[in-house]
């Protein structure tokens, strides 16, 4: 007998995310997660496959977003696509998830293996986007290069967002990474 | 009793590599990467820590030459400091290397451990050579951009350079791509 459980998804990944800060990412059980949120570890394992996932499943739609943010992203130069799609996965990280991009960032840079994980998804991002661009016209070459540069702006963009003291909205500190990439870029 | 062995290293990197590509990463062993050089395996872990080692040894000198290059460029804005870098670490893959480097792409490919190796090492290479940029004065931000552009444009220049029918030097090929990235990143 399943009850509904209003929002357990969220309540799984809140429990972890204190449980990883205050243990550790290998310290820390999904019997403790789930206890902390109140559910059962049954519960558990029917919204992630294991503890690593609670960490990394939202990268998954936000590469959706990225994908989808190109390919339907108006006729134009590569950049100017590669921009539609950053814009659009900046809806991914409203101003709510700041403190929650925070502290998830602060579990994976203790643990190299989360580290080397979440290195390995973005550079599957741009392998993605690459693809992406091409099924838009855009050669293979040009393609890499916007695709590398996108997700380098989404990678400088997001640690600036989460700095300490920072308050802008994701997508002006994006934007804003973008006109300095172009900037420097150009400057020589 | 040691025999001076010459160019022993050599010799083992030729045999790893011809192993690798006929049976496999995997299915290779280091007794059989020593007998096919006609050297022990004691000879051979005088030179690399495991088989691994064979395939990525050669990436730290071409890292060494990338911080040095932009150590020692002249001065000027960072994409232009990452510019020379990129014309340093060029030195690392004269003509005579590109079947080499070929063959190792292949064994790579083949592989998912090795391709998420040689993905973190490049990684790796970006956050070092901020480091290296930021000593030179650069600000944080653009420091990351300008050494991401750097390694993306190495990246796309590396996979051309070993492509099929590409016979321009390096050199060539990489200050091609870095031209088209400015053309790309200015033109929107």
């Amino acid at each position: 007998m399943v009850r509904w459980q209003p929002a357990a998804r969220e309540r799984l990944q809140a429990a972890a995310l204190e449980r990883f800060a205050e243990q550790g990412f290998d310290g820390t059980t999904v019997a403790e997660i789930a206890a902390t949120a109140g559910l059962t570890e049954r519960t558990f394992f029917r919204y992630f496959a294991d503890k690593r996932e609670v960490l990394f499943s939202g990268r998954d739609e936000f590469e959706r977003l990225f994908v989808e943010g190109v390919a339907e992203a108006p006729e134009g130069p590569p950049m100017a696509i590669v921009a539609a799609a950053l814009d659009r996965a900046a809806a991914f990280f409203p101003d709510e998830r700041r403190a929650w991009s925070r502290t998830r960032q602060t579990v994976i840079d203790a643990e190299p293996n989360l580290q080397e994980r979440e290195l390995l998804k973005l550079s599957a991002l741009a392998v993605t986007m690459t693809a992406a661009l091409q099924r838009r016209g855009v050669d293979a070459t040009a393609a890499a290069l916007a695709a590398e540069s996108g997700v380098a702006v989404f990678r400088v963009a997001f640690a600036r967002w989460i700095a300490v003291g920072e308050e802008r909205p994701f997508d002006r500190v994006q934007r804003d990474v973008l006109a300095e990439l172009r900037a420097l870029v150009s400057g020589t």
